[in-house]
């Protein structure tokens, strides 16, 4: 069956979070409604990172197989009509037809960013972290650097996580531009994982704790260790890549 | 009376502008019943800056007089308690008698910001214009150069401008960064003057006008000749000074 590529972005302030789930406004939900009224057929979609409730997308992936032939810009052009301007789909096109938006990702790159000025900014309240108190952006960064190659990351991860708890992590960096922003990159992430990470790197940026202790946590394998997790609305999803 | 000075940033979206207007929700509406709540006096403010409806402020500055004894600690986290998040009172102090946030104020400065990315942005989509043709910056600078010093803005104006159209521009500098972004500084603005030179601009910069345009319009005191005005969503009133 032909299969396709959608690549989008969005706004998740609205929405519970990406997965479909019945009677609540999710991503994956409106997408897919979107396509029924076109398609005038039910369509599942795959979709390559997860994001919670509140949490954004610069590039999430998702694919879908259809049996009747398509024209890809009359119905990416449909899907815009419907879904903007809180999700903006911006690419559709035809792929081989082994490729799941899921299983076909070699990495995915999340950001997470930090308003780290005396002064809440309300027009970035939705996909920032407001902390008032200064942060020590550079022990922050020497802590992350624990969690790049392959690890164990039950420590991070929500007890449930599907598809265990190892990952491998390709580049983790937090630095500070006018926001403080960690951006991360794995081949997966188990669920709840950035937003520990984050929590633990400021807990080390504000000198509560300090920078070899992400290692130890994350050698521990125990969810306790992690402490308190980040809010969801300063993470962005930000990028996935395929085999070419 | 002792006066008081209140500086406070707002996402101004969810507002129909600045001013108070009955049974509209305004900022000055909102700050003018937060401090009636709080000191059970009806207080009337004075604003430095004009947003319109669904412009922002990173810096905007309201002056009051009231006459008995306030503690500004205090009524600055009870106004920032009622009115966050939309709206962040950051600063309250009590100043000379004769300061008036509107008459005292030397200039203003605000920012327009324009994501000229191909795809627009969900997350920004109140605070910026997304344009996704390309523009040529330089041009766009090259023009607003004209609008520098002190000149009569009846193009650039609405019509029933008050105090006349005489302003003094200070500073005027489109530049890319991530964004498009014009930061313009004048002693004062009359209503809809930075939103056309905004529109007249990006005409400039789509290669529909010329940079010398910018001249020929404004000395043409006639505001048919600046063409479209650009929507508010793009424009943050970003500084005021004053004497120190």
């Amino acid at each position: 069956m032909p299969t396709y590529r959608l690549d989008l972005a969005y706004d998740g302030t609205g929405f519970r979070g990406l997965a479909r789930q019945g009677g609540q406004r999710t991503i994956q939900g409106e997408v897919e409604a979107a396509l029924a009224r076109t398609l005038r057929a039910q369509v599942a979609t795959v979709a390559a990172g997860r994001t919670d409730a509140g949490v954004h997308a610069r590039q999430q992936v998702m694919s879908f197989s259809f049996d009747k032939a398509i024209e890809a810009s009359k119905l990416l052009n449909s899907l815009t009509r419907q879904l903007r301007p809180e999700v903006v789909p911006y690419s559709l096109a035809e792929v081989d037809e082994g490729f799941d938006a899921r299983r076909s990702a070699i990495s995915r790159t999340y950001r997470y960013q930090i308003n780290n000025a005396a002064i809440p900014n309300p027009l970035t309240r939705h996909s920032e972290w407001h902390i008032a108190e200064p942060l020590d952006v550079g022990a922050m960064d020497l802590g992350v650097g624990a969690i790049l190659g392959e690890h164990d990351f039950a420590s991070f991860c929500r007890a449930s996580s599907t598809g265990g708890t190892v990952r491998r992590v390709l580049a983790a960096e937090w630095s500070r531009t006018h926001q403080v922003t960690l951006a991360v990159r794995a081949n997966a992430f188990c669920h709840q994982m950035i937003r520990s990470i984050v929590g633990l790197s400021v807990d080390i940026g504000r000198g509560r704790r300090r920078s070899g202790d992400m290692a130890v946590v994350m050698t521990g394998r125990d969810r306790n260790l992690a402490g308190q997790m980040a809010p969801a609305h300063g993470l962005i999803l930000w990028e996935v890549t395929y085999e070419t």
